[in-house]
């Protein structure tokens, strides 16, 4: 018997690795959520010896996704089917709550419990009467579903189960997703096709792609997802709509995933009728009220709003004379009776170009702190600007101690290549949660900013502006399905680092091999920064091209508004370049608070990464490599397009590790990246050689076309435009 | 050895059966190229007996493409690796052409070969020296890999290969998919999602769906592409886009795929800078030349042109006073030195209302019959109005004996329900395929006319506007894929059956299961029938939603045009409805020839099905069935709704036969098909009551909503538009 066994053990490894991978190809759809067979093959031997079935006990659409889910991923990893079992017996993975497994209550598990809040969870070996269990316990029935993912996650990373006793729960609240998706599928900033959504086979017709949507937020402890454009289309808020909102939000309700909307602030008149929406008319608020109640009748744990307002166009309370809180407000008064609440977007600018638009936001939304609902939460972009490659952190974190300030990072790579390139966000992510804003003193990170511990708001959130699209492997680029999940992860507990991260996304989304880990993680480690020197090195922003902002255009001036150019931002001119945020220049630096001052008004000690954010160099100034500004800035482009061909080199050295078509598309999309990265260098190289006059430095190879080239270059159509 | 080989059988299949299937949804990827373990235990055997490996002897990308289908469809079929060997053995599969392979060159297949053209192939079992071999010969390398397909499908289908002797060649030489697809990826009538042609990652990045969309292609003899929207825009035909276009052609290029584009009349001032586009001046001519030359530079096996010119707006040679011929002429003169083709649709309408619509491409074209180049085909529409549920055959078949006429088949289903409804084609392109012009006497059908061989014309093409879209399984519906797959099968040989392809097609694409076979072709070939009388029965037709083509309008009047509205076709009052084209009328069918006008014209004797089409008839006139034509028209309407809901009967029945996210797939949109089904009867019957004036007929349910509810229906920002 013993030896028959083995034979089909071979077998089946053999079928597994030679057949089955052809005829079902690696497309990526199935993200981080692989269920292959365990390739180690004495670990699998001990997790076969450990785990005999699934108990759940309980009943509810949650605990049947739990359900469903350990048993798919479990009968995938054994390569065996581990059935779902009444009674617990040895070996035996039992799951659920106190309150409707006996069992668990049984194990006396109070004491942890209490510190896992409504969402964490705990994972344990537990031997009882003899027998063995691995026991998944939560008080609410999504701990227990974020607790089997992260069983599961155990598994795919092949990490022992002897003695596991773990526990988790997240740091923020409410970890959401925004969608930029408009109701015509397509997506603002979407590189990776189009909108999930498709509205209109709604509410009829239920796409898989939802539930495996769900299924892999649930995994990484999303729970809130807008469906819809902060550029706001009032339409999503009639019937015909709510009708599609309500079957995607019963669709998402046992992954624990809510659904918010976009409030498109005019609605009151396109979509009711009235001719006005200044907040403080009464027939505005009675609109409203009466609206939000029929959207929680559609959709009674409906999440509330996200709003654009009086930015870039979109309608909002200025318009009628009043302030960012009044229309807040008023919206929040509508969701409060429904436990809803509001995110009010703090990225606003004028009709009219300010001195420095990094000011903007902290002038417009600082006075009105204390003003808002205590349903309210105003959403902050990580930096002042708008997402670029790098920013210093807003200084709006710590200057509105009385209002929930929550995060909005982007995942989608409006400003970082697209979904052509490979760049690992963590790290960004990271850098600003924690940078220190001093507001109480030094500690005072962002992190602890957002996560209300600074200020004391039970109130907390975060925001991702989505990557994801109808591309079969929903990112575009397979590594685009890194910053959703570190993003995820994040949100969850922002003290992970990102080389955590990335090791079990690797591990889950590829292999656990570890000379492709290894590799794969350097890379993702490093990518962030070699992005930032082939496109914005030094502090550099807002130098990409026109409107797509795809490609370089430091050249791009004389647009309609100056702080839509590139000139506005880098301020190359025959002495120097750089924005002069000090006292001598905007001041912008003004509103950080004073030792975060005094390092970056220091021209001596600025971090040279952020270096011409705050000042104007001189193109001679030395710095501390004992290079001039010129030559350092040349060096840092020229470093940029070098690791990106170290990038190349070491994913062509992992063919033949994991499977062909993923293997394929990366080199493909790296070959397109070392392309576009040589035309960012060359082109910003050409283009301020001709304020600072200097040759490009000795060994770094001349441009082979000249600085007109391109400007010439033309990207027609580009997507999510 | 024995029993552990029948255990290892036994495990395998259960392996296949209850886990690979649940790690690897049936997302409808595959199409019906799905290579799953033959489930007929005996038949495996058999074949498992009679397939030992494959040779392929000749080298070309062709070759190759075929080699590598052969052993993954092998491999999965037959769940075990089939290897490419290098000398022929008991067993090998030996595919090849006499020109690359000696073997099959010592096998006297120049008879038979003589006889399968460039296309063609066969595929017999034959024994040499006591070897027994499966060869697949042709004349050329395409050849070879359509009989690959083919010899794959034998399998797929479960046939014998016992002394299987077969051979195949096209009917009609250009079998060509026209996709609608703009380049912003939106695609005009287009209801599965959004163009595959991701223009912005091209031509560096190839994504793994171009392959599988050629050899879906390659699998049903499609070996043409139209890659743009007739509508079409200029910029493709810039160096821009060429070097994109020129991607896609060298990937499709090993699969038999020519690429075609569309051509904008007007590009020579739009991208040309020049200050006409009039085809008979010297420079316009100069530049088509100079701009064909480089896209033949680009690719030098481009197929040609497809220009919808003078037709809803489009720019054509009738805004310089010239006619079609002239424009035609001038871009077949630009192609023919390399061998290139230009499709000219016969799609025309005028800036003025004619009396009939329905005449006007007739009107305009036959005069200028025999004034074509000879690499012009003219291509028309399977009927005179616009890929109506039914129509009778375009009156311009058989019209024109000197000109080559291609037809155009819509496969996307613009006027039957989108891709939410269930309507198998193959029997509505055979009605026109099958219809007798009787223009060189009895017998001179369309497909005689289409395939050349009624008025011996060497160039022949047949077209179809395509039905695929980046939805995960292509077409939206999953019986969608049945008419990309009918389609190409038609264009092949127009003498297959509807029940033939359906049957092979249900094989490949669900389960050889006979009690699922026959109920899924019962449904599919009744499909059609059900959705003309549930929208447009008795010879109704374009009384559509306005300008979204989605639910019924029959209401639709006042537009800027009277034939883009319905009262123009439906033409109901007090007295009767229909559209009289006899000699009383607009006298459209005047253009048929004497027999088809004499069948048609004789109120008794015209087809009911078309009866509404060509007369306008009293409410009272008696039908065959006993019933007025009020009671007849109620009658078709509630028997097309009573069909979908047997269509859902007899799906639900089929649960557990196929994949579970499938068959809730279908469920769903039958669910919808069947709401919608109602929509239309319900808003057809009480808006034509409203002239009747008569009851509906006693045993027929009333609506239980009034006209209104149905004329306010709102369907916002519908796909394809």
């Amino acid at each position: 018997m013993k030896s028959i066994f083995i034979r089909f053990i071979l077998l089946f490894v053999f079928l597994i690795v030679s057949v089955i991978p052809k005829l079902y190809a690696e497309d990526g759809y199935r993200l981080w959520l692989r269920y292959d067979l365990i390739s180690d093959a004495a670990r699998l031997q001990e997790y076969k010896g450990q785990i005999s079935g699934v108990v759940m006990q309980g009943q509810s659409p949650t605990l049947a996704a739990a359900s469903r889910e350990l048993t798919l991923g479990l009968t995938g990893l054994l390569g065996a089917k581990i059935p779902v079992v009444a009674t617990p017996n040895n070996g035996s993975i039992i799951a659920g709550t106190p309150k409707n497994s006996a069992f668990i209550k049984s194990l006396g598990l109070e004491g942890v419990l209490s510190k896992s809040g409504t969402e964490g969870y705990i994972i344990l070996s537990k031997k009882v009467n003899n027998q063995n269990y691995l026991v998944i316990a939560a008080n609410e029935d999504i701990g227990v579903l974020y607790g089997a993912f992260h069983f599961l996650k155990l598994l795919q990373t092949q990490q022992s189960l002897q003695n596991v006793n773990m526990s988790s729960a997240p740091k923020i609240k409410n970890r959401i997703l925004n969608h930029w998706d408009n109701l015509d599928r397509t997506v603002e900033r979407g590189y990776a096709g189009f909108s999930l959504w498709d509205w209109h086979k709604l509410p009829d017709y239920i796409d898989q792609r939802y539930i495996d949507y769900a299924r892999a937020n649930a995994s990484i402890g999303i729970n809130g997802t807008v469906l819809t454009n902060v550029n706001a289309n009032a339409l999503v808020l009639t019937e015909e709509y709510l009708v599609k909102v309500a079957a995607l939000a019963n669709t998402f309700r046992p992954y624990g995933l809510k659904v918010y909307l976009t409030a498109r602030f005019s609605a009151p008149i396109e979509i009711g009728g009235l001719k006005t929406a200044d907040p403080l008319d009464p027939q505005v608020k009675a609109w409203w009220q009466k609206k939000t109640n029929e959207i929680y009748r559609h959709i009674p744990d409906f999440g509330g709003f996200l709003v654009k307002a009086n930015s870039e166009g979109q309608p909002g309370p200025q318009n009628y004379g009043r302030n960012h809180a009044d229309g807040a407000n008023m919206l929040a008064d509508a969701v409060a009776p429904h436990n809803g609440i509001v995110m009010w977007r703090a990225f606003v600018y004028d009709d009219k170009v300010p001195d420095d638009r990094a000011k903007q936001a902290y002038n417009e939304f600082k006075p009105l702190d204390g003003t808002f609902r205590k349903n309210v939460l105003v959403q902050v972009k990580n930096g002042p600007i708008d997402f670029q490659p790098r920013e210093p952190f807003h200084p709006l974190f710590g200057a509105m101690p009385k209002t929930p300030l929550m995060m909005e990072f982007q995942i989608t790579q409006e400003y970082l290549g697209f979904a052509t390139h490979l760049v690992y966000l963590a790290t960004m992510f990271k850098e600003t949660l924690a940078a220190d804003t001093y507001a109480k003193g030094k500690n005072s990170t962002v992190a602890k900013v957002v996560d209300g511990t600074l200020d004391k708001h039970e109130l907390n959130a975060m925001a991702g502006v989505a990557n994801i699209g109808n591309d079969r492997n929903w990112t575009g680029h397979p590594f685009g399905q890194s910053n959703w999940y570190a993003y995820g992860r994040l949100a969850w507990n922002h003290e992970y680092t990102p080389e955590q991260i990335a090791d079990e996304w690797v591990k889950m989304t590829f292999t656990n091999q570890p000379d492709f880990v290894k590799p794969a993680k350097d890379m993702m480690l490093a990518s962030r920064e070699i992005t930032v020197n082939y496109m914005t090195p030094l502090g550099l922003h807002h130098i990409m091209g026109w409107s797509h902002h795809y490609g370089p255009g430091p050249w791009i001036k004389d647009k309609l508004r100056a702080d839509w150019t590139s000139v506005y931002y880098h301020k190359a001119d025959a002495n120097g370049i750089g924005f002069d945020r000090t006292k001598t220049g905007s001041n912008a630096l003004g509103q950080y608070f004073p030792p975060v001052q005094k390092l970056y008004g220091n021209l001596k000690k600025c971090p040279e990464n952020s270096l011409l954010w705050f000042h104007h160099v001189s193109w001679n100034h030395k710095l501390k490599s004992g290079r001039t500004l010129w030559e350092e800035l040349c060096t840092k482009y020229y470093a940029g397009v070098d690791s990106v061909a170290w990038m190349q080199q070491t994913w062509n050295q992992q063919a033949g590790k994991i499977d062909e078509e993923r293997f394929e598309q990366v080199k493909s999309l790296l070959n397109m990246q070392h392309k576009e990265a040589t035309i960012w260098r060359n082109s910003c190289v050409l283009y301020f050689q001709t304020f600072s006059k200097m040759p490009i430095p000795a060994g770094l190879e001349q441009p082979d076309k000249p600085l007109a080239y391109y400007e010439n270059l033309k990207y027609s159509l580009v997507p999510g435009n």
